[in-house]
């Protein structure tokens, strides 16, 4: 076990000012903005990650917190107990918390294993693909304790290998730095990840974000459900996620389009290792331009999925980014058989549910289908919300089906 | 086959007054509230029930509607092309896209088979268990439809039986009166209803509103995946949908509270069919003074659901409605064993999710528990939404783990 990374008390104390939302804290928000902390010179010298004592502007303690005076958020609860200490059992009592909940959840050991906040782990994501563990510390304090981190994290896990993925944009805004490095055992090659009957490839090295999105596992077995003896297109498909599972479910065949050769590499790998390469098949290029030229060609399918990027990550975003959903909306409508199915799917944070949803009815109108609306679904149970930020569940997946 | 009880063409119009909001009707709302239409004489004295062209103040026809002037809501679109002729054809096309998509849905015939307006059949309402069908037609254009409606219910899906269901509260506001009776066949006994992996016992004919709740299958199964080993108590638990999931899928011991004798006796009929009676049990009262008595008793539960009835049903009730949403939250919270979980229902119109989780929130701190949000149900793909009332979803169901 390496040496603690943490300091011991007493700790400094860091005071609300008396206009913060400390009804909020009390509450349970788990940040503190740095416009509602009294910073002080002492404040401001504190090195980012250090740990302090939360007071009230009474000067009641509140919490013990990490403090990054370089970060907007320049406050996250660590403990609501402000006598708390953070040591390595404090970290080991956590990620025990969080890997009982994923094995009461899952069969196997694919999942996300933390997700942060929600997890009493501020900033800490770690995905796990069996032996094999990805780590964004995406918070100071994580990163000075991520050495502790992995070991914990073998310890408890028994997992043989950590990865230390540092390419969130989060990194940035803490002040940290974009090196990503193999922290414990060798980095492994393409993973074998099962979910949903099939059999998914993920690249930990070189894949987006951990490799694979497991946020959406709930929302492909619903269309898997709805793919029997069906025709699916999964456009923006990455790996496959929806193709496959619809596949595995009886799904007469598949088309995956994405703009990633390599993401469309591992989907067909993933149809290989599934032993549903013959009714699988991939398309690479321009979402848009790829559904453009299906409808031209007069192309139907039973249920088709659109699944893209963050078209509105932030408010500045946002008018932009529906109208884009509404584009989709609407090309991918026209695809729809009648009678058909259509998935929509949004990661966009600034896009809250009710204008996703009018967005994509938006252009479902435009092209001048009806619609029933059968299912809204959301980031897995292995992606907890913390209480307080439940607003923003960030994944919105809308299930239709059209006349 | 019945007589059909459709006017024909050519049908009266009925016109939107200019400060209609024509543009949401265009945009799908299937609705034109009493207000919005130019009620003069001729439209005054339609009978209930009629059908009429819908015009907008600039004489463009719209759809074809149904009319009762003595209801708030004056006017269902039936069809949005003017020209439809709703006649036999024209309902049994609706039943079939109804079943299509249930039996794509669910292996076995038990489900919402029509659920009103998203099924195209504005008010009316049917639910399926195996050869028996519950109809309530809450719309003066379905209760004279009523008897052509169940012709055509009976050669669409095979079922021999058809119970009316009259008591909806939504029948008196169409000034339809509350006489239930057995339309076709005879009226069944207890019925066994296979889900989840249990058996439930549904009394069609003396029991809640359709003598089953469908909408929280899927609510059901996920509280289940949460129960292996468990502890379950299951408050306001009517014939027991939560509890006997979760013993069927391992739970170690089940406790149904609900203030009806009946209900519980369905619920013990349930248990004994589903062979699971020994690991389950009943307890009649009002469920704030059982928990209050559980509390007192010192017990604890792995999983606590309340599913309680709906304490906000309209605007009037929402404050008082959030009140009681808290306090069964507070005791509730105190019955969780620690890293245990909590699932809270609510199926108040009044009280949209945002509402029900803060109030939720409210009792879990009160009760000085802290909690995950793992997961928000609402009511299954068997009950879709109309796109336009999609803001209406009524059923909420938080899913929480405890520390």
């Amino acid at each position: 076990m390496s040496a603690s990374p943490f300091s011991v008390p007493p700790y400094p104390v860091v005071r609300l000012k008396p206009k913060a939302n400390t009804a909020a804290l009390n509450a349970g928000a788990p940040w503190v903005y740095a416009d509602e902390l009294v910073t002080d010179r002492r404040t401001r010298r504190l090195p980012p990650g250090s740990l302090a004592v939360l007071e009230d502007a009474g000067r009641t303690p509140m919490a013990l917190v990490t403090v990054n005076p370089e970060s907007k958020i320049i406050a996250r609860v660590m403990d609501r107990d402000p006598g708390a200490v953070p040591d390595a059992d404090w970290l080991r009592a956590r990620i025990e918390r969080a890997l009982s909940l994923r094995s009461r959840l899952y069969a196997e050991p694919f999942y996300r294993l933390v997700h942060a906040e929600a997890d009493g782990l501020p900033g800490v994501i770690i995905d796990r693909f069996g032996d094999t563990l990805v780590m964004q510390p995406n918070a100071a304090w994580a990163e000075q304790a991520s050495e502790t981190l992995a070991d914990i994290l073998c310890e408890v896990t028994g997992a043989s290998c950590v990865i230390k993925n540092a390419s969130g944009r989060a990194r940035g805004l803490e002040g940290l730095d974009d090196v990503s490095s193999v922290m414990r055992g060798e980095m492994p090659g393409p993973i074998e990840v099962p979910m949903n009957g099939a059999t998914y490839i993920a690249d930990v090295e070189g894949g987006q974000k951990t490799g694979l999105f497991y946020d959406q596992r709930d929302n492909h077995a619903f269309a898997a459900k709805l793919s029997e003896g069906a025709r699916v297109l999964d456009v923006f498909s990455h790996v496959g996620g929806f193709s496959l599972a619809a596949l595995a479910a009886g799904a007469a065949s598949g088309v995956a389009v994405d703009g990633s050769e390599a993401a469309l590499a591992l989907a067909e790998q993933g149809a290989q290792a599934s032993g549903l390469a013959d009714r699988f098949e991939t398309r690479k290029g321009d979402a848009f331009k790829v559904m453009e030229a299906l409808i031209a060609e007069g192309a139907q399918f039973d249920v088709v999925v659109a699944d893209p990027p963050a078209f509105a990550p932030n408010k500045q975003a946002l008018a932009n980014g529906l109208t884009a959903y509404a584009r989709v909306a609407s090309l991918a409508s026209k695809l729809v058989a009648p009678g058909g199915y259509l998935v929509l799917c949004s990661c966009s944070h600034a896009a809250d549910v009710t204008k996703f949803r009018q967005a994509s009815l938006r252009g479902i109108a435009r092209a001048e289908r009806a619609a029933q609306l059968l299912h809204t679904g959301a980031a897995g149970p292995d992606h907890p919300m913390h209480p307080a930020l439940a607003e923003s569940g960030y994944l919105k997946s809308l299930f239709f089906r059209l006349d």
